[in-house]
């Protein structure tokens, strides 16, 4: 079965993948933190944010423009308007940007803006969303899908390698099990499984893991503990009012917080960050 | 959260809804049976089993031109060719046709030719293409997520009645859990659960449930006895030599054995067959 | 691997295996429908019961005395005195009656008063218990544990066998899985893979499985259409004031109902009832 | 629901519980790592691997004498045999024992050699098995079960306090989800879970919740990372002869490797090792 997915296996490649975003490495050295909202719910909001983020030192600003919401009646994201406001906060701040990709006709439109392409967890076979992704020449961030065997998440990112584009980033995001006490269930052995398995760098999003505040912080740890290259983490200036997955998001003190506990954890397992 | 879903809500609306997918009713007293090959491969295999078929009693055709494979060196399917061979067969036996949409860009082609659309598992949270479903005048059959709750089913369902159009069939088809014994696991409680829940009709597909086709059978007769409204089932002239889920297909003849051994299990809970 | 089961392996025994319960025979061309409350509450509550449903026409009278529960603090059971009781229900009625044992020092104790020694999910894998079961000359429910899977579950039939007892009986009642709307997810095809890989009838407890009596009708007539020898289920004279698992126990009523819509469909399948 | 473990939930104490093995604390500042091998198999290993142990810097020995075997037919261990080797390999190190009972016949002769009793996944709710664990004055490690949520174990720990014995250890091992990669999916989140809702100490088995020995050290570091207060790792002179779980057993090589790798890591999150 390995052999299906040939691009993407470690032993067809000599070195590591290092996916460049812009001036940010990410599969190197250092670790990488994409952090910012769920969703873009206002100018004002990323703007605001953008600026918080980079002076705490992340790397990368994440924000959602379109949103892949389970009801029809949530709020759907600004589309085009997002992107734009997420594009502003890159001028200001100089971070480089990650959005949501749903739709292969929204494709050409979001790779006009952003930096760094996400395919969700529910898009993770959407085959003709990786292929199309494939032939494009940014890079991108694919998540793995709420219920993926490991072994499907390799055959999905084969998909885009097979397309020419070889800047893929792993994301682990919990996967759906029987406990309820989590939103998902954190597959912390998917990091080395994947870093076995692939020379594609590996992130977690602990955030969408565990769905609680509370626990970003030590799942977080974790990860960079097991060997993960970099975090997605969702940080809002204001959770309780936040228009999407307020509870599973950090406020700016919080995020201060972590990545100052991450930085030791870090050069424990010799790491940068 | 069942507000969540008002247009699918079965206590918004005074009567089940019968879908009707040209002269084929399913939703009323009859049960319908869906059937073909997983995959269209060539002209004169669809137009034989077409034939085998409507003369044994199936009631629609099934067979992709569009195929999700986990893999991206399987066989994709042979996309409009494959149409113009279902259209044929609808022709040559005047059974309706029903086939997988992956892509919103490929909706309106796929609409010229089929009078059902699959919207398959893996993107039963494509949530652009579910709207776009929803703005067709073409009746769609939405399979069950691999691993999505009836919560999420019945909100996937709603964005396509959101988007008015009601012609909406729920297909449960196995969900993924630790077992390995079949290919996915039956959740046979999704019935009772679907059709207390919502209006819409709900069918049952035992071949991909089970990945076997010796379960094909005794699954198709508990689906019935549990109060579905059809089933998809797997046929191919030649199962060891389909391009697709062979182990899966039944034979012609195992397939007339099951019409003839599901007929007095559909008497017994007052169902025509 | 499946060499690990040889004397529960199918292939290995000429003819299925008939489990005797007193008159009643099990795994042969009658269903056998046990039932009774979830726990013996009080000796006017057992013996109301067994009448009622001799009169109905259930097989085995069911009824805890010793209760596994998630906590502590709950109803435990009333020990040999709910076994007098079950005693006493079987001399009023002719029905023999099946218990559940929870430690090996019990066991020869509860043999002294029943006629079905029932093994319950939680030790499944409890194989000092199944060991002395095979010791015992009294015939074996063995439930499939809550995540078992088949393969686990024919080894632990195994245990009970290789110590010289093979009056044992399968009993498939839900495995855990994500999905939340059902109280465990009845794994239908558990049924045609253990009658495939053993000689040893297979019952079915919907009442488990689902959590919910609405849904004990639909799934207990999908369990016969499947081919189960039997099934298992929770009756109550008054669910509401049940001590325990009262949303899943029918009424008399509802058990009269289902005992008569189970009828057609076990003729439907070739089955007496 | 909380409240049903009320002598188990973190409210309702002041203090951490620091659970005291002879003179090893577990739940204090410092990091207990117990190793040793899966089963005992000869008086030479248990006394070999022990003093390996103790010279690298393990805390206690693990061993079993009574192991669960899915297979009736694989070795069982060495029963009271296997007890007074690992007796006497404390009295050649001083390090504390820890081994298995899985019957509540045998829990006074091995608490007559054991320091510290353990209770295995699959005896997890063997409910008499906890009451009488709660009755004795040994130290308890319990494993949390397959499939058991979070709130049960925390109820399975309450058994044991309700008999008043209040010196229990949480072990989180994986649990059953529909990922084969790996023998089970370690649940992470469950040290910050576990240690949110109780005042136990809580470790990790990383062998068996990976069941693959490459995968132990990172595993282990991301449970340090996540707060865990020890670990329970397998170790084995020869693995490739092990009678049982050879393929997750460390070599002593790769056991000091991995005790030299933590320190960093348990230093970054503020913990001795």
């Amino acid at each position: 079965m390995r052999q299906s997915y040939r691009l993407t296996a470690k032993q067809n490649k000599q070195h590591n993948t290092v996916v460049r975003v812009r001036d940010v490495n990410i599969g190197g050295d250092e670790l990488v933190v994409m952090a910012g909202p769920c969703v873009v719910e206002t100018r004002e909001q990323v703007l605001e944010i953008a600026q918080i983020l980079k002076n705490m030192g992340a790397n990368i600003l994440r924000g959602g423009a379109f949103k892949p919401r389970t009801s029809p009646y949530a709020f759907q994201g600004l589309a085009e308007e997002g992107l734009k406001y997420m594009a502003e906060a890159r001028e200001l701040t100089g971070m480089p940007i990650v959005t949501e990709v749903m739709d292969t006709r929204d494709l050409e439109l979001i790779c006009e803006y952003t930096d760094l392409i996400q395919i969700g967890s529910r898009n993770m076979q959407n085959f003709a969303l990786l292929r199309e992704a494939g032939l494009t020449n940014k890079p991108v961030l694919l998540k793995r899908g709420l219920s993926a065997t490991i072994e499907e998440w390799m055959l999905a990112a084969e998909y885009i390698l097979a397309g020419g584009n070889d800047q893929v980033i792993l994301c682990e995001r919990g996967i759906r099990t029987f406990e309820t006490h989590t939103r998902n269930t954190l597959d912390i052995s998917a990091i080395p499984a994947a870093k076995e398995l692939s020379h594609l760098p590996v992130i977690v999003d602990p955030s969408h893991a565990t769905g609680k505040w509370e626990m970003v912080n030590p799942l977080a740890k974790a990860a960079i503990a097991a060997g993960a290259d970099g975090l997605l983490i969702e940080v809002h200036v204001n959770p309780e009012e936040a228009l999407c997955d307020g509870a599973q998001s950090l406020t700016p003190k919080n995020f201060a917080n972590l990545l100052e506990e991450l930085r030791p954890v870090a050069q424990a397992v010799g790491r940068l960050s």
